[in-house]
């Protein structure tokens, strides 16, 4: 590597992250999960980006949206920074999005006071504080023209409002002496009440955020008027006992009432994550008033119980891509019943919402430079591309990455094994786990961090096969051959081993050749390679961060420099997320979408045999892995 | 009278009609009934009144859209035309509302051929029959995609699409060879697709039209594309059995479960009533594609299930004047599901949809001239205004006129006396039955009529007792004191006797002195007396045509010149059904409810003192009714 690089350190919170020179210092923020909030996606122009030098220097313009004495303290746009040595910088109060929850928080976009700038976000749902002046023999407007009259100033376009809402706005009107909270959401006819409520609510406005995955379901308690994160929970679908892969399900929906018992799963999985969020923050149902849901097409269709057959016949046309805003109560997701919810649009049969959302959180519509964009999960989604073009594939790379079709496997949830050190002469493990405690099973991350540490000390074989020459206890014969023992049940006084099978291995082998011939094959349309990229950029939902190096040990990534490699966690929910906070991430959403053209790789002669290629650690060609066979050549006497 | 009378005869159908030198042509074919067609209310500027001169002749002007050829042809527009002879003229087909139901048919509005004026009627629903191309391999664009891409060129905004409706797309498209028809109905946010069908079914747009009125429900099934009014079915309002007036059922609204009950019934009327045409027409609930429905504030709201406790509570506000547009499901009414409702807005707590329908039916935001326009039913309305202002009132009639509290009362319907003779030497009756047969009991208008003969004859007083001094077996006593008897079971082979009560006759007193008193107060309150007024249109639901000189001599009416009446039927369902055909009719309700100022009669302290002074036959003020009183002044000697 000739560039040269440079280490940041991000306050609060002491994020350090390597960069090298040149880097702009919001994507150096967003690629060390800071949390810090860019309404523009880092086109200087709502200034919200705001960072404090505090050591070192930065190569910055003297941006119009900073004062001389702000420049002369400091102060500095993130997106107008440019990184030339080793600095420190503090991410302003004003700036910063709460993460406590990060880990996949992205740039996110936020409304608080107004701004000039047409970038300024705008909340999809708005509250408003009303007094109205009580009726009279002089003034004996029906209630809705009393509330619609004093409205007005604030919404000049006469509002719809939900039917449901009527029965009970007499009593909510008397009940509070004339002064309640009007929630108008965004549609594209207009704004519409949606909800009426007792008092000045103004404070307080949530929403949800979904991810809805194939194999597992994530959601976040937001709030719009401080821009909060304030929960999260993480679940697997309960659509998984009808199949574990969308093929299975497609085919499960085509059952008698099968259709109707998967969205009752999936909606069932949502409200139980809602509830566990909810009753963290003492909140009820009714107080949400939001919600956005990421989801694969498929999942999409059976969310919204449609027929999701013709998925998988050809030419695999969906029902719809683009849904229409549904009140909640459609679907019964528990929330305020007449709040609704707005879904990423989907692109084709295998490319969903879920890669929509992620391609709008990290920004690819408005990048210059050739990005390879990852979504690493159960349904492998990829995109190659710039502001000037998407393409995009989905490949199946099964469960394996969440910890499913792993007999130890599990979500990234407290407990699971996320890391782990091997002493390189006794082979013991030394674990690293969600939560501390003790191990309840592997999650993504931790499979793709332990296989890469198997075959650093010469334990597992480039063909996923242990080695049963090493003797040591933590190497022994199980049910699905041979295994290694990453805890035993006595070390942690439970009764459950955490082991890992060849069996385990080869699913994971699987899972990552899928998605390393994905995007080979991808680049290949594109007419590009590799070096071309300026970015890669990993989303995935396997737990904490992605160590990219042990990922390229295992042939998951190509072995590219590390700092080309932006790892940004849950990219479908920080869409969902994005989307939920800001009415225009739907419209960007919304021309993602239709800019995004699809390859599928079935059709593609070269896909299997770059995925034979794979199915090697790290790959069969070791020319494309130079350092990780050198690395390894201890191990099979300097043959490659 | 001092002006000049002419007979104008309209064929097909020969209804003759006497109108005064100058009367439009318009007018008089609205007044006969002849179901003229006239989309721009008579402004000259839609062309499609085209009447045809045969015999007489008319002061017309040449008017722009008569060419010269069709002028010497006899061609004219109705609204252009003025009667200064007897006259025979020929409705031409294209300007004729199919009226083999008629009898309240009043000015309709019409879609046709495109029409250059801005005045063209807009249909509130349209079909647009689709032929889609089948995706392939290298266009898969989702089904709702295709469907809006085809959509595109005839409907340019991109339609909303009920949720609802996805569940079955790919199914229907794919069943249908993919041809289709969509229904887009306007909603005040653009076009919404509410239904798909199979095939082509542009062909026929069926659509339900209701007045609901407390007593009484009348509906039409119509028909959009050849505007014509198939089927029409009355009936009883299911919650009579709750209570017979507004107020009785706004109390009975607060029991518990009380609302839901009224709810439920009076959509069973109207399910009822629907099923009745439908099966009439062979069609089902699934062929009605829109409903439109007037009715007054209480009822309106106890539809909407809204609360109507505050109607009858200083300062009497109703919880909304105007309605959205819901689908059929939220209150069960059985047309298709997807299909909408509309309801015409209402004024205030007793001035409600079913007055702006009549309002508007007739054109009175249009008129110079200074108009009272009475709805008689069991709530008396009355406008008095023109196109620069309209005061409203409502007075408490009861249900007389719809032949409710009347022993042997009944609606409007076959089998209901709507007429009597009376000889004068022996008072037999010669009756006039609807649909002829057996009579079943007497309708508002028969009532009418029988007590101005019993009067006329000086078997009844002016005080609204018998004369028992008259000795006629048809005189007899009966459980509700001295009674007349129309019919003997015995005469028509059936055993009910068909009679008329001295208590049933005061409450047709009671009616008639509040409706009286109303008008007269409002046109005090104008600052207007009887003589100002041009026009004095009658509407109500009382059966076939109300007999002018009749309810004068009851006092029902003011004793004015015959010609300054016109009786326009059922104004309410006229409105309604106006507001189906055209969506510019729904623009117009919601200006004309918003131009209406309320007169609250109680708070008037003049009605009482009228009330009290028109408890008499016709009145206690022999001034005001000079004609009846000599007439009637063989009875009492001369004496007033």
């Amino acid at each position: 590597m000739t560039e040269k690089k440079f280490s940041v350190c991000f306050e609060p919170g002491h994020k350090i992250i390597n960069g090298q020179k040149g880097d702009s210092l919001l994507d150096l923020a967003i690629a060390a999960g800071t949390g810090l909030c860019a309404s523009c996606g880092g086109e200087g122009v709502c200034g919200r980006c705001r960072i404090k030098l505090v050591e070192g220097e930065l190569e910055c313009e003297d941006h119009l949206q900073i004062s001389a004495e702000e420049f002369a303290q400091g102060i500095r746009l993130a997106c107008q920074s440019r990184l030339i040595s080793n600095v420190t910088v503090e991410i302003l109060a004003e700036s910063r999005f709460d993460t406590a929850l990060s880990g996949d928080t992205i740039s996110c976009t936020l409304q608080s006071q107004p701004e000039p700038a047409e970038n300024k976000a705008v909340l999809p749902l708005r509250k408003v504080f009303l007094k109205l002046t009580p009726p009279s023999g002089t003034d004996n407007a029906s209630d809705l023209a009393r509330l619609k009259r004093f409205l007005k100033p604030v919404c000049p376009a006469e509002p719809d409002i939900d039917y449901h809402l009527l029965s009970g706005l007499s009593e909510t009107l008397r009940e509070n002496n004339w002064e309640v909270s009007v929630s108008l959401l965004k549609t594209p006819g207009g704004e519409k009440i949606i909800n009426i409520q007792p008092g000045d609510q103004t404070k307080a406005t949530y929403a949800f955020a979904f991810d809805i995955g194939t194999t597992g379901v994530r959601g976040q308690l937001v709030e719009f008027t401080e821009s909060k994160v304030l929960a999260q929970a993480t679940e697997y679908n309960g659509q998984i006992p009808f199949g574990e892969d969308v093929i299975s399900r497609i085919n499960y929906a085509a059952r008698e009432g099968g259709l109707i018992q998967l969205q009752r799963a999936v909606v069932n999985t949502l409200n139980n994550l809602g509830n566990a969020m909810l009753s963290e923050y003492g909140l009820t149902a009714e107080d949400i008033s939001f919600a956005t849901i990421a989801a694969n097409t498929t999942i999409t269709q059976l969310l919204y119980g449609l027929d999701p057959k013709h998925l998988r016949l050809a030419p695999y046309v969906p029902a719809a891509n683009e849904l229409p805003l549904i009140p909640a109560r459609h679907i019964n997701l528990s929330i305020c019943p007449q709040a609704y919810i707005y879904t990423l649009p989907c692109v084709a049969s295998y490319v969903g919402g879920d890669i929509v959302a992620g391609v709008i959180s990290t920004n690819i519509p408005r990048r210059e430079g050739l990005v390879l964009y990852i979504d690493i999960g159960t349904n492998g989604e990829i995109v190659v591309g710039n502001k000037d073009f998407m393409l995009t594939a989905s490949c199946s790379a099964g469960p394996a990455f969440e910890g499913g079709g792993i007999k130890n496997g599990m979500l990234a949830k407290p407990g699971a094994v996320e890391d782990i050190e091997l002493d390189t002469q006794n082979f013991e493990p030394k674990l690293s786990i969600i939560g501390g405690g003790s191990p309840k099973g592997i999650c993504g991350a931790g499979l793709i961090n332990t296989v890469s540490a198997l075959l650093k000390c010469g334990l597992l074989g480039q063909n996923g096969k242990y080695n049963s020459n090493i003797k040591t206890n933590r190497l022994r014969k199980g049910a699905d051959g041979c295994e290694y023992v990453l805890a035993f049940g006595r070390e942690f006084g439970q009764g459950q081993n955490i082991t890992l099978s060849e069996v385990d291995i080869d699913n994971l082998i699987r899972a990552k050749a899928a998605m390393y011939a994905g995007y080979q094959t991808l680049l290949e349309s594109a007419g590009a390679g590799f070096d071309n990229l300026e970015k890669v950029i990993i989303a995935g939902t396997f737990g904490a961060k992605l160590n990219i190096k042990k990922a390229i040990n295992i042939g998951l990534l190509p072995e590219l420099p590390e700092e080309r490699f932006i790892f940004v966690g849950n990219g479908s929910l920080a869409g969902a997320r994005l989307c939920a906070f800001d009415a225009n991430a739907q419209t960007q959403a919304a021309a993602a979408a239709k800019m995004m053209t699809n390859v599928e790789l079935s059709e593609s002669t070269s896909f299997m045999d770059n995925y034979m290629a794979a199915m090697f650690l790290p790959h069969t060609k070791s020319s494309d892995f130079p350092e990780v066979y050198a690395a390894l050549s201890k191990f099979n006497g300097g043959n490659t």
